[in-house]
């Protein structure tokens, strides 16, 4: 790898500057990204390798972040395990026939991963062709829990208070689903880092949506289960809006890194933690829309909080769509010049 | 007052079993609640006094809470600001004309409270009459980030964007807004207890959207400054969902009571509260949505975890419109039933 940054943060190694890359970066604040997704629909975006490869090269063309993240969504896993869902532009993924009783999960599968996901693989080996080993390739999945939210609430939500009363009046079947999605999971992961990621990544979007006991019981459980099923395979990162009430747990599992939201400061997430593996955030994406000259202000004061090792700088959650493309500019070229 | 549990438990004392109420308990959940708001619309009910004070006291006489909440919206602020909203059923709040400019700051008054809002007062004298000094009477405000995410916004939002964007690309309009809204709540905090209000409650819904450092700037210095204002009047209770990295600084006020969210445990808020003053809190509330023996469980653990003392038994944000009249009880009973 010609820049190994992003992996040597992720061994905790010492390094002259971290490295950075930006939750959905390749996303709706690029115009690139706008033509294709006006030629293009949701499904076609992601099944042809071609287009989710460009997706994913797009924004490393642009702006030269330290790591490149394959274009595709946490819910290619509930549609190959037989949970079909539409997506809406502009209001997100809908489940016409959204999960509500054991009968329900029984029907769904854990799918041969070739048989359904087999366009992903295509899409990751294009793309680490287009890559040319100059930067590492992180491929990601949904929580169990995070999944389990959109296949029974059927849509996004506040309080995801239909996935939740699933969880807790009929603990069996979430239970019974939440397993199938994380078998589900760490075959597709697996399948995806022999097709070359190099790093993965689990977003749990919604896990601080449960309260710590619901947490260890619905989520965490799972993502434990999903990083020591990948731990040897490649570099895990698990990240988890919300939750920062697992972080000491989660740092003493075999994750490779812990993503942090913008709701806790660098100091409390190191002490939490320990300072004993690498960390990953967590500016928030409102943030982004500050003046650029305060934005680099932001992020210079955000790396010497966190300290410049064992660090990977990031937003705290996604980038926003309504983000200027020099504000962007900025985030990244802040930590390119960044000096002790 | 004949049952001064709560007053008690604000004032740090010892007592056999905890108080209870449940945020939003004057609400949709009860049918009674439904029968007025087919006949009356929204404002209609807010503004006749005799509506208000029915439906405040309607949770009352079918669970017999240890503290009434006056009905009435956080909204009302910025409408007597000259800041006009409409309200549309299942949706919310809806501003036609946000606020964008240090122009439309201006054009935003401090308003007479007695002129403005005199009909909340009158709702407060026949809900105390109605109440008969049986149990307390709280009064609430919404804090001035809540509000102000409203009037930038112009509607409910899960990432309030446009209200912080407007914070860190303006921000001496934003603190300019911020000191109205702060100055016309303290008035109108003031007004409600001369009125007979024995408690208030400061709801900052959307503080936990802040980063600890942003939470400092837009909402936190102005609870301060309404606590420092109303704590001769009567104990403040200060609410901040999400804002769990707040907790410390927020024992050192003059709060009497500070309100946590489910996403913490009993034992971490005690921690960083440094065991000094009273918690209220704080279920997950789609745990109602759990069997009634199940909401007794948790609700005893909730106490034993809390302790029984400068504790006050509530839900970790408002009750649901989903929850079954017998969940609700099941809340209320197993605290009164609760013995050491």
């Amino acid at each position: 790898m010609k820049n190994n940054l992003f992996l040597k943060a992720l061994k905790g190694k010492t390094v002259n500057r971290p490295p950075v890359w930006m939750m959905r970066q390749a996303g709706r604040y690029l115009p690139e990204f706008i033509a294709i997704r006006e030629k293009y629909d949701f499904f076609t975006r992601c099944r042809t390798p071609e287009l989710a490869a460009e997706i994913t090269v797009q924004p490393i063309r642009r702006y030269g972040m330290d790591a490149a993240i394959l274009f595709s969504d946490i819910l290619v896993i509930p549609q190959a395990m037989n949970i079909p869902f539409e997506m809406k532009e502009g209001l997100g993924p809908y489940l016409p026939n959204p999960i509500r009783s054991q009968k329900d999960v029984d029907a769904t599968i854990v799918p041969d991963i070739d048989e359904t996901l087999g366009y992903v693989m295509d899409a990751i080996k294009l793309t680490k062709e287009m890559l040319n080993d100059e930067i590492p390739l992180i491929g990601f999945a949904g929580s169990p829990w995070t999944i389990l939210c959109y296949c029974i609430q059927g849509q996004g939500s506040k309080t995801f208070d239909k996935a939740k009363e699933f969880c807790f009046t009929q603990p069996i079947a979430a239970h019974t689903l939440l397993q199938k999605i994380t078998d589900t999971t760490i075959a597709y992961l697996k399948e995806k880092v022999k097709a070359g990621v190099d790093v993965v990544q689990i977003f749990d979007s919604w896990g601080g949506m449960l309260s710590p006991k619901d947490y260890q019981e619905f989520s965490w459980k799972y993502i434990q289960q999903i990083i020591e099923a990948l731990k040897d395979d490649a570099p895990v990162i698990s990240f988890a809006k919300g939750a920062w009430y697992a972080l000491e747990e989660a740092s003493n599992s075999n994750a490779s890194a812990l993503g942090v939201d913008w709701t806790i400061t660098p100091q409390v997430a190191r002490k939490l933690t320990g300072n004993k593996i690498t960390l990953q955030g967590n500016l928030d994406p409102t943030r982004l829309l500050s003046p650029p000259k305060e934005i680099k202000k932001l992020v210079t004061q955000m790396i010497n909080d966190f300290g410049k090792d064992k660090y990977i700088v990031n937003l705290g959650h996604g980038i926003l769509p309504n983000i200027p493309l020099d504000h962007a500019k900025a985030f990244i070229d802040a930590v390119k010049e960044y000096r002790e």
